[in-house]
């Protein structure tokens, strides 16, 4: 039984995909810095009869990430699918942003991403196959004031799957990026923008399983039609 | 039953669309400007249990469009689905491109679709629900050497998608572009690029069935996670 | 001595781009519909010392076009600089525009530029040496709610511009697009927007002199650095 | 008089914007990690009547950064241009990029730009004037197979130039990005690329002299009439 492996598989978007692979058929990885947090999901899945393993890697380790990857291969099946759902957003003037505030969103929202996502296309590389899936948004496009930092990482990110898809595409992993443009339904955003939150009712914000639905959908897509990037937003977003 | 109206239901793309949506539980309005090329599609719609209608109407007149559209809510239901999927390329050196294919191209590619699109928009408004799709190519996005009048065309039917996305979105009525990068499987091409044509084999053109799959998906999206734009494109093309 | 021609040289941006390459030593062709109007830009260059020339002509008319541009080249000397400054929106809401004036924003605002921009290039291949700008606005890269017909006509025009300049460069002719995102010193916003003209007093609102500047430098910049595309907005623009 | 701060002022782009704004009556500040380097130009600088003063500062480095500049402000007058002007451009396989090269091209290219444009933006942010510019690249906009880790850091490079701009526009500092595609004429293209560099014969690699002259185009525009980016290139150059 093939692995997807998720990096950052929170409580909201990246537990949603974990799920939907593991109802897909996969044996789900799921990676978070504090593995205590993976226990509702681990649960969750098995519950309904899935396949999943919890791992608190922080996935800015290099060392620990190789070993992470290495462990999987070997003890729960070829990893054919990866997901880079790390994000971290403070805005900050840039008149007030700070080197480590800088530096750390960096860490984690991309290079993180490169640790992952290069050991993981190491892992797929020689057989051919696999889908690398990188979440995105909307700083990932454009670099919005007091976004300096958060845009440049996921810009950052961003060139890092178009950089992958072109080379490794023609080798026959799938590489895509997905632009999330909206507030998603996590508790995040309950308790810090209420008002937002109540467009919920109508749908205007965004549900993790239908975020989830759209990276099974690109894991599905046969390779002579091949998406690299799409955007996710509700119906009543300004765009 | 509600309608799905495919303008430009050819052979290729457009009739795969409109077989998609037929298995779907559309009743499918077939457009093409010579209604008897439509028979061997709707026959094969019908016998596999579909209901489809063929309409030779040319979409770039404007009272047949009107026509066609109100024809279409008065006998056969609703228009939920809109596809507009006419293409016309042939490319030409600026200094050699006349003003009739400049403009021909841009009649075809664009203008019926605004016409087409304007109108089911008109149909759709009321009811605040509906999807719209247009076809894009690679041509949407840049002006490639010898490809003015094509991908002024494109870019102009592109602006007009994202303007009704803009507008409609949330007045309920889903808008997305399909950014189609590479050659279709296609009578054409098998005739005039033999050797582009032999990478079938390998999956290197990409099979209308499965760009017709993305409509579909496109159309079942949720209303809080919806994809404005999204790119096709064969594992091994280049871009 | 060479000739610039300018279509659409009036009362704003037009007129001061026709100053500006009088002043460099180009013989103005200026061209509008109505000739009428363009004589006090006409004895503003002669005054100055300029050389210049009005005509009044049709730029959506091939033949009147054709003729001009023949008229140019044997009376007037070698076209040299081409600008297309011809702009026509009115917003609508895609329920309400009509077919009508969504063709005639394309006509004017991109037709018109093929028509010109191909018989100038036609003049100026041969020689291997010219230059070709055009005015682009927000709306070439940006399909806003109620601007499909004018950002389709700005995308289109836009698209005809860069596969000019990637035909065209390699034989010498630089073609360059500006992209100007905000309010211009006219009669126009005076009169429409009077709280936005009000910002002219803190040069919130682009000079037409400032905005021909930099059509001059693009001219003139050597062939090993040239630029295919520069936006101009006023420094409180929100973008 | 006022100081204009290059960092990254090597022989070829940096050294040349270095000239320009001493020509144009500024105290140049050039600044690069090793100071004896910086002995010709700041000699050439002199030798022509400008003013011009040497700093061997790693731009990675805060604590030397802030002092940098705070000596600069103390001794040399207000800073009123900045030039960030460091590359590091290391081709690899995503397969075989090492996580040390890859922050290594990161902190080089974006980290650096970071720390010297904020800390320039305090210093500009009170007297609300300033010019900040940013050396890009084609990889700014596009990742390449192979260009993961340049791409990500000019990229981030962009979107801070981008957060910047918007954020310190309407506070009176023009923040300016120049995407520049091609060859330059420098000695590493001479030694690595010969065949390249014979096209130096016919004006196919950029003039350093000719791109600076761009950078000073930018620094001069009143602020009605901003640009915020734009691209060189070469004429006979492919894109």
């Amino acid at each position: 039984m093939p692995a997807a492996v998720i990096i950052g598989a929170g409580d909201s978007t990246g537990g949603a995909i974990a799920k939907r692979f593991a109802r897909g058929g996969y044996t789900v990885c799921a990676v978070r810095r504090n593995a205590d947090k993976l226990e509702p999901l681990l649960q969750e899945i098995r519950a309904a009869g899935g396949q999943a393993h919890g791992f608190g890697t922080d996935a800015r380790n290099e060392e620990a990430v190789n070993a992470l990857f290495d462990d999987i291969e070997a003890k729960h099946g070829p990893i054919e699918v990866f997901v880079f759902n790390v994000g971290a957003n403070v805005p900050a003037s840039i008149l007030e942003e700070t080197s480590r505030k800088y530096y750390k969103i960096w860490e984690m929202a991309c290079f993180a991403g490169f640790l992952t996502a290069s050991k993981a296309a190491k892992c797929m590389a020689p057989r051919g196959k696999g889908t690398m899936l990188f979440t995105g948004a909307t700083a990932s496009l454009r670099g919005s004031a007091n976004f300096a930092a958060f845009a440049g990482a996921k810009h950052a990110l961003r060139a890092l799957a178009q950089s992958m898809a072109r080379e490794l595409g023609p080798r026959g992993i799938h590489v895509a990026h997905v632009v999330v443009d909206g507030a998603i339904d996590t508790e995040f955003i309950r308790e810090n923008f209420p008002e937002r939150y109540a467009l919920k009712d109508k749908d205007g914000i965004l549900n993790p399983d239908h975020i989830a639905e759209n990276y099974w959908m690109l894991h599905m897509q046969p390779r002579d039609a091949w998406t690299h990037e799409l955007d996710l937003r509700p119906w009543m977003e300004k765009f």
